[in-house]
């Protein structure tokens, strides 16, 4: 993600402290280089020599930080909609503080400007919580809480995807009403019941 | 979005038109301010006064330019399950070609970068195929097909959202047997069904 070895661990350290500090501090649309610079004490040239952005930069220190939000599995009290509902209404919570929108736009960026970040950070930042979200829907499946067909992935993906696309949208942030709207809908669905019955 | 009034319409117009024509000819990624200020004639620092980021240039061009996927309006045979099948199915054609991808991951950067340029797009290309959803839900709900209480606007939400987080996080594109899916679930759920009627 950098181009080539720094030639001072110290300043890059320096740099990535800035940067996942500053974006705490006032979120990543007012985060500037020279913010970073200036913190990191060291010159714009010496960030524009490792990074070709500010998204990059973030991408770097989210990696290299503890800015990610936790991963926390979904529990296992033997109701799943009720485990879902509970889940995905935490994870939804912790999704929209400040600081983890600012770390999501951020990232988002990173991913629209590079191909290979888009990768590293989709491995470590969101394919786990999915794959959380898919064992535990498994598991349901294969104790008949599931249809026997239910589309495990399909169903984690609409979870974390419609939620995510929310807060990436920037309008109205995803409430725990939103949450168990939608769980309630891949769970029952909207269809007309008498209708669906009949079929 | 531009800073103050460009001194030369012309030149304005010029940078927009390389900005759309390189992003569809390159992709986000690959597009640089001066790849832009080459081929529309002008210092890059021209680009600079008007613009903060490559991001803002890419939203003005398409803000200016013909650069949205159309608006198509889900069509209305009576059968709300298979209009809503064959009209996400083609939406989500027309967002993973090329170019449509281009376009959305700039405009998420964008929506990232300046939360002003995020109402603007979100106002012009998010919600217009939202409500084309929930005008065509709300018909169905009123005429039976869905249930009384069905969530329309988390539907088309979900719908939306969920493909279009696909192509944002630029991991394996959504196809047409990943729309059926989720309109499949948002219309049946995915609850044992033998459960469900015993509530």
């Amino acid at each position: 993600m950098t181009g080539g070895r720094p030639r001072s661990e110290t300043s890059r350290l320096a740099i990535l402290d800035a940067a996942r500090d500053l974006l705490l501090e006032r979120g990543y649309e007012r985060l500037t280089i020279d913010a970073i610079a200036t913190r990191a004490g060291v010159g714009r040239q010496t960030i524009y020599r490792w990074w070709a952005s500010k998204s990059a930069v973030v991408a770097d220190a989210a990696l290299e930080g503890d800015l990610a939000p936790p991963l926390v599995p979904p529990p296992d009290t033997g109701d799943i909609e009720t485990d879902l509902r509970g889940w995905l209404r935490a994870w939804t919570h912790r999704l929209t503080t400040a600081e983890s929108t600012g770390f999501i736009l951020a990232l988002t960026a990173a991913t629209a400007d590079d191909r290979a970040i888009a990768d590293i950070l989709y491995d470590r930042f969101t394919r786990p919580h999915e794959q959380l979200l898919r064992d535990r829907l498994e598991l349901a499946r294969v104790a008949g809480q599931l249809a026997p067909d239910a589309p495990v992935s399909t169903i984690a993906g609409v979870l974390i995807g419609s939620m995510l696309y929310r807060v990436l949208s920037r309008q109205a942030p995803p409430t725990a009403d939103d949450a168990d709207l939608v769980v309630g809908l891949v769970f029952h669905g909207s269809g007309n019941r008498g209708r669906r019955t009949g079929i």
